[in-house]
């Protein structure tokens, strides 16, 4: 089924807020078998009241079993079937940077490596270059100049770098040039479609370029190609919900998910307090706010539970300050689950809240995995919670007659 | 998933008889938050004993966020995915006013106009000419006569007829002739896909004969052309389910929607009573009744809470009647649900009791909302409950070794 098909169909345009109040990873487990979760642990009165006021269920990011990244995460969160849509490689390392890609650039994942006098590979990941060596020399490679193409070059961490490719006819499907073996040279790009043949020619200019910039490197000496990938073909939320939809982040990857999407990426926030002075500064600018919180997601990746419950309690405290602005519609949840006792991502379903006047409230006191499951929401793929708010917020006519 | 697959590969014949007594929009909502639901006000002794002895859940008629009209509730009911399966505008308004339509009908919504001198509509409604003078002027189109094809001409309200082309050849893919605007001559019919040019042809005709006989009328001097359908191609109940199926309905549309899925429309009960005098009448003739109860709906949709608590007390009057029969299954639910706090269609999950021998089940005490949450059949899609009904009458196989 496809979603969007129904949502642009249907969707209508009032004077609606809607904030979607993302706890990254925020789902989690008891430390031992019959205890409480990291969300069950926390105080969080602010969302308990909401709990009590509004409508509790669980989200599945992907299906049952699946654990998402952060791309399919979102983009489930999001409306966005993660199994339809799929964000290539090298545009989700451009996106993690907070590189906006506009449709037709091609991004790609690049490593820094060494080859020797022959030209066959000793070092794979340039003896993992430390960041600080390695970010000059990406920089460095802006110097590449090819005609009709404009090449963005950015650095990321030690051996890894970003390009961009943006210029008319190009297109992503172009295999790995790191041949996964020392002794023998980087491969030659091919095509694996047609239509990418530019793509193939640009790049064999930018190796040729960028192996005479790095000629006298004594370690990053050359560079692989991976996860070539075009822009992902996302519709803006504009397009499938009629939403003119804000973004108040604080991290590159999650500002870029968004953009993805269609949002503006509004603010400069660093904390989530300076978060909230960004919503308030927005609010009359926009229908619909996505607010990420990173730090229930960093502390279960890290393991520790009380960090995590302490984090939860914070991701709570913004709660008064968003309610206080009076959205019709207010959603707190995660991308995924993130269990400290699991020091990952993981499948669980994400525990789920939604206020609105008529969301049909349910017999719930509190915001926790527990108590979701006994929620008027139900158990549900994530993919639907962007239509089950439109609805609450009026923004959904009525399908047939 | 092709749920008619598997019913098709599976179902089994016997004696026993399934009763699906839908009370239409009976979903709702509390008037306060922590209230009742107008069905939980309601008392509702008998659909509560059954619920004691049966297992309740809650039913998604379209998919999460979606509030569905008449046709797409009616169809989930029925197990026929509400997405797949589109009954266009004009097949659903010729459904609507109870004409049968036959394999390869073309159906078309049609309005009736004002034109002047040159010819241009002056009034895309015939100004909004009253059903008392319009029902006689579609009836006089009748006098159009096309070689080889069959018309029909049903009158419906105000500016509002409904044609109906049977014969050869004919397919439902044509533009609307409506320019939505006035000033202009009405557009001719075009196809929209290849197979339909004989459909236009004789569209044209009908034009050519329609304007002759209604020039000399003051107001309703001609007619634009909308929502050109085929007869949707829905598989028959005794095809897929291998049921001989009986609809009692009072309403027109309800009737409809049944003899689409070929049930035989039984009776000419007006009332709840007489519907209980036909489903007796014709308890023996068949496996499966569907019978519909409007008035939760309308109650509803007119935003009166009390009423609606009063028709749902209606609708509860009828069960020991139907008990009486001594259905293998007997199932209460309805197409959608209708809130009286919104007075109109929503998205909400419907309540929904399943009552068998074997049906499992579970702790709920009474029919409503929030019972139903905590049911023995969870939260699930609306086409699948048919499939539950058959399985609870044990008239589905095995599936695989």
């Amino acid at each position: 089924m496809d979603i969007h098909k129904l949502s642009r169909q249907l969707f209508l345009k009032n004077d609606s807020k809607i904030v979607m109040y993302v706890g990254d990873g925020l789902g989690g487990l008891p430390q031992q078998p019959g205890g409480k979760t990291e969300l069950e642990t926390a105080n969080t009165p602010n969302l308990d009241k909401l709990a009590r006021e509004g409508v509790l269920g669980c989200t599945i990011p992907v299906s049952p079993g699946i654990a998402p990244g952060s791309g399919p995460g979102h983009l489930g969160l999001f409306g966005y079937d993660p199994i339809k849509y799929v964000i290539g490689r090298g545009a989700l390392e451009a996106t993690g940077i907070g590189f906006r890609l506009e449709p037709g650039d091609v991004a790609i994942r690049a490593n820094f490596c060494t080859i020797d006098a022959d030209g066959n590979i000793t070092d794979r990941r340039a003896g993992r270059i430390p960041t600080d060596e390695s970010a000059p020399l990406a920089i460095k490679l802006r110097e590449v100049k090819i005609p009709g193409v404009e090449v963005f070059v950015e650095p990321v961490k030690e051996h890894r770098f970003v390009i961009v490719l943006r210029g008319k006819g190009l297109e992503g499907n172009v295999a790995d040039t790191d041949p996964q073996a020392t002794g023998v040279p980087p491969l030659e790009p091919v095509a694996t479609a047609a239509g990418s043949q530019k793509t193939v020619d640009v790049l064999k200019q930018f190796m040729k370029q960028a192996r005479q910039i790095l000629a006298d490197q004594p370690k990053a000496n050359c560079c692989t190609l991976r996860g070539v990938a075009d822009k992902p073909a996302l519709p803006s939320y504009e397009e499938v919900y009629g939403l003119k939809a804000a973004a108040i982040a604080v991290y590159p990857m999650y500002k870029g998910l968004a953009s993805l999407v269609g949002m503006d990426v509004v603010g400069e926030a660093k904390t989530l307090e300076e978060q909230m002075v960004v919503l308030k500064e927005n609010w009359d600018k926009y229908d619909f706010f996505f607010i990420h919180y990173k730090y229930t997601d960093s502390s279960g990746e890290d393991g520790n539970f009380d960090l995590k419950v302490q984090k939860t309690e914070h991701y709570d405290t913004a709660v008064p300050q968003i309610m206080e602005l009076g959205p019709d519609v207010f959603i707190a949840t995660g991308d995924h689950s993130t269990p400290s006792m699991l020091a990952s991502h993981s499948w669980h379903p994400v525990p789920t809240l939604l206020w609105a006047k008529n969301c049909r409230t349910d017999a719930c006191e509190s915001f926790g995995e527990s108590q979701c499951l006994r929620g008027g929401l139900g158990t549900f793929a994530a993919k639907h919670l962007m239509m089950v708010a439109l609805a609450n917020a009026g923004r959904l006519g009525k399908y047939g007659a």
